[in-house]
């Protein structure tokens, strides 16, 4: 067994140790927030009676070696509502998130498959429209839907249409990107403004009474991590920042690499109108969804390289550093406030923001 | 371009020429029932939106070669109700149906994802009896779950628990698996009885009043199909007999074959209790799904050697040869009856049995 192995089963061995207890009765929205509860009902339950080693590290995607080659390999379930919402729509919602998964495993996105739960009396025009967008993003991510399955159920047992998407990568370079390679004294980066997507399909629910003019941020990341693995070996970790925002991502990466990451609110790329629309809703935008964000962990040394070469990506403009990895306080995340205190980053509690992805 | 490569294209073309325009204007119970309604959606609206020559042959899994090696690729929604029925609940047919779409692709399945969509308000226990049955079928098929996902929709949005897998696995064989393959003289098996999974459901579902002893048939076909393709290199083409039952296989590869398909009556396996349901709901149990049963066309020289590796296994012994292909009426299915006549078995119209997997 070579030293990162062990270090995996390890930090497996470590979870497994303080795995929650699913003590709820019945499943909430919460438990689809991606936060607190969406994690005990994974540990708890389905690794419990499923997991498996490949499984088991719960990252973006998994891992897998064939013919001497290495694949990614990873699924995700849309059923964002609004349906149709301002930059996109569920069908380029569904090919970016998963491209999304892949590109941040490293990997480069091959083939999806497609499979549409439609509600019965969903009208084939909007049906028509979803397919269209899945078309042109699959085609602007450079990947193929090569396998599809449509089930039909009766009216009042869906919502329109949900899109489960799987996607299988293959990797091209050598980085080892799993949070146990991350170490303190890295760097955090994340590749622009936070939240766009989460506000832009809260607006368009139109439950806000909110006039604000914000698109939603789905993109394929594939060719910015390419800039950026191309870069610098120094590249420790990446997550895109979908369900949860960049507190989830965070916490996961401390919890997994037994450190802690302090991060910088005044360096935090936000819209003033993702701001304000997250003050009247009263939650934070650092758990607000992003469908085009990722964030990196980067050795010291690689952070010129690292900023640059996403800098230099038309998604990556808006890059910015906003924090660093410590030793101490190991799993915490904590947030340098714009007043000179310190708090804690925790994990997300209850779901502020359903189905938004 | 080889002479195989330019007969699919062909086969391509074919079906575009002749690709059925979609007039429904709204999604129907029919769209989601395996039949024509389902190829008039799938052809006409997500080839048209999102098709490729890997998507376009329409088969139980895609294929595509990376590193030397040939990899199968499939997908299922499975929305079966009620969740649990004798022999078997959607955890164990969320595996085994992605499982067998690949056997039947000639693969050995390697790795599944599995996307749950649960409905606010669905009890944990129930959800960890669907999650162990994941496991269980998991194990038994030799098979990692390696990526999943969970998003939780409101109270009325869904039903339950919806399931999607995705699945991968690697052909280890020469075998050309499709339907372009079947030539006339082929013979016709099917490696058991007939419609048990989909009169199961019904009867479970409890609005029949009737007493059926009857246990749905699901099980994971590799070895069954491994069996197969190591008896005998006379194999053309495989089919597992779900939505839409035998019917609509038979219909989809002697359209893909430019053949016609005669089956025996007398020499189908159906059990008296299917027959007696079939015969009380007024259906053709030629249409009723099978999760567990595969289609065989095979040349004729390797008809001993396939009814006896398929006979041989424990999930084929009840296996039969039920007819043969026909060069003349090209994309025609008969049936010649008990009672010496000979009618159409017509691609599925409507959906008689909605919600069967």
């Amino acid at each position: 067994m070579t030293g990162r192995e062990q270090e995996v089963l390890e930090a497996i061995e470590r979870r497994r140790r303080r795995r929650p207890r699913l003590k709820d009765e019945v499943v909430t929205l919460a438990h689809g927030a991606g936060g607190k509860a969406t994690r005990t009902l994974i540990e708890a339950l389905f690794l419990e009676e499923f997991g498996n080693p490949r499984l088991a590290p719960l990252a973006d995607a998994a891992l897998f070696d064939v013919a001497g080659a290495r694949f990614a390999f990873t699924t995700d379930s849309y059923v964002v509502k609004p349906l149709f919402f301002p930059g996109g729509d569920i069908g380029e919602l569904a090919v970016n998130g998963t491209v999304n998964d892949l590109a941040v495993a490293g990997a480069r996105p091959l083939f999806l498959t497609a499979g549409f739960i439609v509600e019965e009396g969903f009208p084939t025009a909007d049906l028509r429209r979803v397919a269209a967008s899945v078309g042109r993003a699959a085609r602007a991510a450079g990947v193929e839907v090569v396998a599809g399955d449509t089930k039909v159920v009766e009216r009042g047992k869906g919502d329109g249409v949900y899109i489960n998407t799987s996607g299988i990568g293959v990797l091209e370079h050598e980085h080892d990107l799993s949070p146990a390679s991350v170490r303190p004294g890295d760097k955090v980066l994340v590749s622009g403004t936070l939240g766009d997507h989460g506000i832009a399909v809260m607006v368009a629910r139109g439950s806000l009474e909110l006039e604000v003019d914000l698109d939603s941020d789905t993109a394929p990341l594939t060719e910015l991590v390419h800039g950026l693995l191309s870069a610098t070996p120094g590249v420790r970790c990446l997550r895109d920042l979908t369900r949860g925002g960049l507190a989830t991502a965070l916490n996961e990466i401390a919890d997994a690499a037994n450190v802690s990451i302090v991060i910088d609110e005044a360096a935090l790329p936000i819209r003033p109108e993702v701001n304000g629309a997250c003050e009247i809703l009263g939650i934070d935008p650092l758990y607000v969804a992003n469908e085009g964000k990722l964030v990196a962990i980067v050795a010291p040394e690689a952070l010129a390289a690292a900023y640059s070469a996403l800098g230099s990506s038309p998604l990556g403009i808006d890059t910015e550093i906003v924090g660093e990895v410590r030793a101490d306080a190991e799993g915490m995340v904590f947030l340098d406030t714009a007043f000179g205190g310190r708090r804690v980053v925790d994990v997300l509690v209850g779901d502020p923001l359903p189905r938004i992805c």
